[in-house]
């Protein structure tokens, strides 16, 4: 399988790398609906309503049967996901079962998904509200970046993207973290700016284990685990949540003196430099309960290893590693960053 | 992925080749009744009844939440499949799916799924009636072929399995199917001597084009056109099937001069020598209604190219070949050879 997507930057979507008459195009309502003209260029169209009802494996069987009754296909058909991540991992999943596999493009709509699901072919749909647990590796073989898609995103689906983006700088390179330090206000238009250097250096990690059978693409998984639990436990977004869990993650580096105390001073400025600030410090912050988090880090758990969760630790700016941690030990950590009250 | 599955012929069930703490057995309720000391050496255990039910997408959530309830597993895990040619499909549908794959091994219940289904990586699940449009490629990383399981199916089961036999008899070699017409009377000790032959030539055509993207692998669909026609609309076993798709498929070649009419003569005595005979000359014949075989080939039709079926026709007793035709005019050979009553 090939892992590396080929890449069509553009200013509107490119239909003449589809075949309108052919295809089936899978999009989100909303994406549909803010650009009307896409949908009535394709004969065959499955608008799907994002999120993770989208994602219960429960409903898919309806969603292949209604694909089944509409849409004359055979193996060597393409499927066309214009959406957000929940799109992208449903209407790959389908890509990658339909007949064993039919082809696959996407195009995502939103910076989250353009920087980062929609790279690296991991599809994904949720058994009984547990995410993630049933999918396939199935790359998709073009992806869209259409300019004038994700620049009406509104406002705060930007700093949703942050997250994801600090994190390839963090795990990337010192020189792209200042560049993005460097490089002003965030806007659409910062983001369109890093977009093809982030999605590059994604690719450049998933590319050396796109089976994640070792932890060399667990790197990518900086700052997720405390992320994680914030967005389970308080329903924060995923991009914010991430950042918050960047912040968890740099910290415990430096105090466990694998992270050199100029580089988190570095990151932390980097990171208020672009408005970024911990939640600790927020209006919004309220220590978590001990049990709830120790509760999320267990179901955690059972990707990793053993009793262990893969933690990805910051060694240097652009060096991330993998260290296997208990959940008390994380939680532990948890209490003494304070995110979780002592007892 | 490797599509060479490692194969175990053995007396018993192989336990030091699983690991039954670990472990999920998936296993048809009829083996596990008629071989319960085999259940109680596995810890965690998923039971299931053979048939289109279990195949049918609708059904597969809920097979996938009572198994996340129940087995604590990872990626390195092992699921277990026993039972025949459904169990084998859906639970390396499961294998595949479950954290985007997880280890599997299969041990066939059935002579049919022994010689046939569980080599190869071809897992299915059914949409809506319609079979198999959902799957993927999955090999078993290993099969055991166990003698005690096998011998313990009813004499009907040894009829059916005969249909896939004689298929790669034909397909493969003709001292094969000498040796297949020589080896006296079908009985269990006859499909265990003739196994590892048959599969060994079964993984040399699969292996040519292990994920079917050209038609190398089609090859072995030999008498399948015409006998899934037979199974749909009679409800006839496949096995059964199969041998007559085999009688349609020989006899169209001859009649189209690709097959020599003396290796013709050979064929049907083979089969007639073995208690085989075309259903044309039994008792329950009575031709089919010419709609009803359109509708059905149509149906088949969307898993070839454009508008035509790939029919395999067979050049030599050991060479077959594949020739896109219409559903017309595989319909009018059907009159020919008076399957569909003429109008």
């Amino acid at each position: 399988m090939n892992f590396r997507s080929r890449l069509f930057f553009t200013d509107t979507f490119p239909l003449n790398e589809v075949d309108p008459n052919k295809d089936l195009l899978i999009i989100d309502g909303v994406v549909a609906k803010a650009f009307p003209a896409l949908e009535t260029k394709f004969k065959y169209v499955h608008p799907v309503t994002a999120g993770e009802n989208l994602k219960d494996l429960a409903n898919f069987a309806q969603h292949a049967e209604l694909i089944l009754q509409a849409w004359p296909f055979n193996r060597k058909s393409t499927i066309v996901a214009c959406g957000g991540g929940s799109v992208g991992d449903f209407a790959g999943f389908m890509a990658s079962v339909l007949k064993r596999g039919v082809r696959f493009y996407q195009c995502p709509s939103t910076w989250l998904s353009a920087i980062d699901s929609a790279h690296g072919g991991k599809t994904a749909l949720n058994v009984s509200q547990i995410k993630n647990q049933v999918g396939t590796f199935y790359p998709a073989e073009k992806i869209f970046l259409v300019r004038e898609l994700l620049f009406s995103q509104p406002q705060e689906r930007i700093r949703d993207a942050m997250g994801e983006l600090l994190k390839i700088g963090l795990i990337q390179s010192p020189t792209f973290l200042m560049d993005l330090a460097k490089s002003g206000a965030v806007s659409a238009e910062y983001l369109w700016r890093h977009l093809p250097h982030a999605i590059d250096a994604k690719y450049k990690i998933l590319l050396e284990d796109p089976y994640e059978t070792g932890v060399i693409r667990k790197i990518l998984n900086l700052g997720h685990t405390l992320g994680h639990v914030l967005e389970a436990s308080r329903g924060r977004p995923h991009g914010e949540s991430i950042i918050q869990g960047l912040f968890f993650a740099v910290r415990w580096s430096a105090h466990r003196k694998l992270l050199p105390a100029n580089e988190l001073a570095m990151i932390e400025q980097t990171f208020t430099g672009l408005g970024l600030s911990c939640w600790l410090d927020e209006k919004w912050f309220q220590p978590l309960q001990k049990t709830t988090v120790e509760a999320l880090l267990s179901q955690d758990k059972k990707m990793g290893a053993g009793d262990k969760i893969d933690f990805v630790f910051l060694k240097n700016i652009g060096r991330a590693v993998v260290g296997p941690m208990s959940v008390e030990e994380i939680t532990t950590e948890a209490q003494r960053q304070g995110w979780v009250a002592r007892e």
